[in-house]
């Protein structure tokens, strides 16, 4: 590319102007067609240009306007976004420049060609990801050439690492910082907010902090956020840890591993999912979040993520690499991925299933509260007091005893309580009932066609929208029995899920001895 | 992706208006955030939207925008280009809704997973591609999915039948259409402009079409266009080949395997250049073209794209093996690259040294001439009536009588001569030179450095600006003698150029025995 130093004689006689176009994480300059600078510069639509004004940088795409009432002559224009990271008002004089090329694109054509990266060159391109100094064109590319098996795991270890310096990082200064995490892909599964309860009554420190949903019906932050605000300042947040030993907060405005953000945004499009990405994905997160143990759920199952145990184990000893090296204890637990957790899908219908589970409801799903149990009871083990095998029974007594729901109540307050009654959730008023087309047991339940009907159903976005499951895997049914009821809040939104169910509902019947088995560790 | 119906009674309501801003290829789409079908459809900036009027639809990236100046709650905004799409004025109804994901995204997702792609996927691919229903994102997952070894020959094969089904296919109703095409890389090398006469003279068709520098200081279009006009209306340029039988035009305009062009725009700033893709790319614009046989050019050098002969042949095999199966008669002809062919870089001093080649000026570089005879020849002995050998001599008869230069001077006058005096060149009219700093034999001239220096130098937008080499490989130098000279059109530019020459020159001296060597063909 070719290389420009600044023309200030020129730059200095334009002045900024704040275009209302939304243009959302991509940068847009605009600059008039018989602009001197842009005519000087022989800059060409679309390319990137660097522009100055106050102190600040920022990257941008170039677009070129022939309306004057958009931008005159001697006016640069920003997008929204980018005019508001520039942080001035309009009229202040600004500089563009064409843009260099980032400073990791050497080390990224490597990777293109094959080599294996270093260190350094993980650190170089992550910085550059974090700080948005790469376009769409080499996201993709950094994002396929470390797709598959194309990273050994010493280099997963270097993006791990770098995907930590590229943010910020919290420090408890307390010895025993602990979370858990599942891989994801099994609807309802929301173990998350029983653990944390669970475990911060006992007394261990779990700031938990999690996303939205990106492709499934409901993130843990979408949950938690029927029962409470999730979006809080870090200080705030860490005030709430102090004193209640944990929290369920949307971790998307603490600065944590931001390269990963980045990176999401184009791994989704292309669904790509590949064993070293989820690694430094995850381990950064947990890592920059202060977290010193970790307890890691690995579902497998027909319709899951990881699909067979020689995956699952292949996947568990990556991530045991990786936390090693960067002093991380993990616990890998393969889990029972062949259902969805719980009865609901969709943020209402999981919050009631969390709730119920807290307060020992006879309708709580105990598939939930059993999972639950168990992942407390490996995060409680981390306590040095605490006997290996004895963490169920301790993560039991204190779900039974009411110690659990008292502290999620308390977490509730500090974020910020909404109103939610689980006997009488919000749900959408629209529905349809999938049934039974004969009679049998519940050999299978695709996560992935009821996790797209939910979605299509108007989840997570209209947040009482979703599924609500009757019946699970080894249940009989007769012909006729409802199988599952789907909520919506806007009939376009029914008549799509409906749709989807008419494709296949993602139930199988059949006979007890077909239901699938999987050995897993509970 | 959530698939959505249209829903005409909101989305009649919209009226197309032209937002005069230039985004290049990439469509963009307007709405005001207040508009109902933005907020009825759950639009997201930056999501792909499928816009519909005039019987026409495009997909195009949604910006939102909050200034009723650029566009009102119910007019849909379209960028200049996306509008010209359209074909309609300000005003006229239009539709928009949510874009389905392109019908090949399936296919592109297990090439992403690593599987081998079929025909059928090819061809899906491809249509999407040049259709130009593939984001950034999608565009440049592919290029590197299918990077280095990813494609396996019969896969390549299918891309380049993609690609050629992609778009026009001409057909000049002969059983003898000839073409030449070099791999690239080798600054100065014309050979294109000589063998083009020579063989046309010869009787032989050869509707040459070629592209514009895209890394380079000049491609053939740029160099001819300093001659001749070289974008021409298809049906003239058939005109001009059946009267003359031959052209030297500008290839971009034919429609030719679009999906190429739009792929070159992901492949260029990722530098990725691999086998399949280049094969691909090459013989699907010969194909579409109406070649029946084709003299390829793999020039072979330490800074030449293909650095080995056993790299050459491997490459070599990938060619013949698709042109085989296309029904394409292919000679491969590797060629030395360990330096520049001619004397001038740049397009005005790569047109003089092709017309002091014609015109059988002393002047005229011998390298190029050389290089031009072996390759007409190889060409003319496609002809059924030479025999095997005899076509160098046939070719330099020819440029010898001045033949080649009646002929080219008549394919000029066809495509519309423009003023050019060999002996007296517009050059850029600042100049520096680069002496020898001791004495010695020229041992090297780094092709990359040498077009890096013409490219920064202005080539090819200034067409005068470049390098003129004055001495080549193995030549002896006094210290203090002149290398070459450095023409530019700007100060600024002027400056950029001095700035990598004092980086590295391109050159190395050392003794006469230190001079590469490379076993070629001819």
């Amino acid at each position: 590319m070719r290389k420009h130093t600044d023309k200030p004689q020129l730059a200095s006689k334009l002045v900024l102007r704040r275009v209302a176009i939304d243009t959302y994480r991509e940068n847009v300059a605009y600059l008039h067609r018989d602009c001197a600078v842009y005519r000087a510069e022989g800059f060409q639509a679309l390319s990137k240009v660097e522009v100055r004004a106050n102190g600040r940088h920022i990257l941008a795409t170039l677009n070129v306007v022939d309306d004057p009432n958009i931008v005159a002559c001697n006016e640069l224009g920003l997008s929204e976004d980018a005019f508001a990271q520039m942080a001035v008002i309009d009229g202040q004089p600004a500089s563009v420049s064409q843009a260099e090329p980032p400073q990791s694109i050497g080390a990224l054509r490597r990777k293109l060609a094959g080599e294996r990266l270093g260190r350094e060159d993980f650190l170089g391109i992550v910085r550059d990801i974090a700080e948005l100094h790469y376009s769409k064109i080499e996201l993709s590319a950094f994002v396929v050439a470390t797709n598959r098996d194309e990273l050994d795991r010493e280099e997963v270890y270097f993006l791990t690492e770098a995907m930590v310096a590229s943010g910020r990082t919290l420090n408890w200064h307390e010895p025993l910082v602990v979370d858990k995490h599942c891989i994801g892909g099994i609807p309802g599964n929301r173990s998350s907010m029983l653990v944390v309860p669970i475990v911060a009554a006992h007394g261990l420190l779990c700031p938990k902090t999690s996303s939205r949903a990106i492709t499934s019906p409901a993130g843990t932050a979408d949950t938690m956020e029927v029962l409470a605000k999730v979006e809080l300042p870090v200080d705030q947040l860490a005030d709430i840890v102090r004193t209640h030993r944990g929290c369920l907060a949307w971790g998307g405005a603490a600065h944590l591993s931001p390269a990963d953000d980045v990176l999401i945004s184009v791994e989704r499009p292309l669904a790509i999912d590949s064993p070293g990405q989820m690694v430094a994905s995850i381990l950064s997160k947990k890592i920059a979040a202060g977290s010193t143990h970790l307890v890691l759920d690995i579902p497998i199952g027909p319709s899951a993520k990881v699909r067979s145990m020689p995956e699952a184990q292949r996947l568990r000893r990556l991530f045991e690499y990786v936390a090693g090296r960067m002093h991380l204890s993990l616990d890998v637990v393969v889990t029972d991925g062949r259902q969805p957790i719980g009865n609901g899908i969709g943020p209402v219908l999981e919050a009631r299933d969390v709730m119920r589970v807290l307060e020992n409801d006879p309708r709580a799903p105990n598939d939930l509260r059993q999972k639950s149990l168990r992942l407390a009871g490996r995060l409680i083990e981390f306590d040095p007091d605490v006997r290996g095998g004895d963490g169920f029974a301790i993560a039991r007594d204190i779900l039974d005893s009411g110690r659990a729901l008292a502290k999620m109540n308390a977490i509730i307050a500090a974020q910020g309580a909404k109103p939610f009654d689980h006997n009488h959730p919000q749900l959408g008023a629209l529905t349809f009932d999938i049934c039974a087309s004969e009679s049998g047991v519940v050999t299978g339940i695709d996560n992935l066609q009821v996790a797209r009907i939910a979605r299509l159903a108007g989840a997570p976005k209209v947040i009482g929208a979703g599924i609500d499951l009757f019946h699970k895997l080894g249940e009989a049914v007769t012909s006729g029995e409802v199988l599952y009821r789907v909520h919506a809040g806007f009939q376009s939104d029914l008549d799509f899920a409906r749709q989807a169910c008419a494709k296949s509902t993602g139930y199988t019947l059949g006979r007890a001895e077909d239901v699938p088995h999987v050995f897993t560790e509970f």
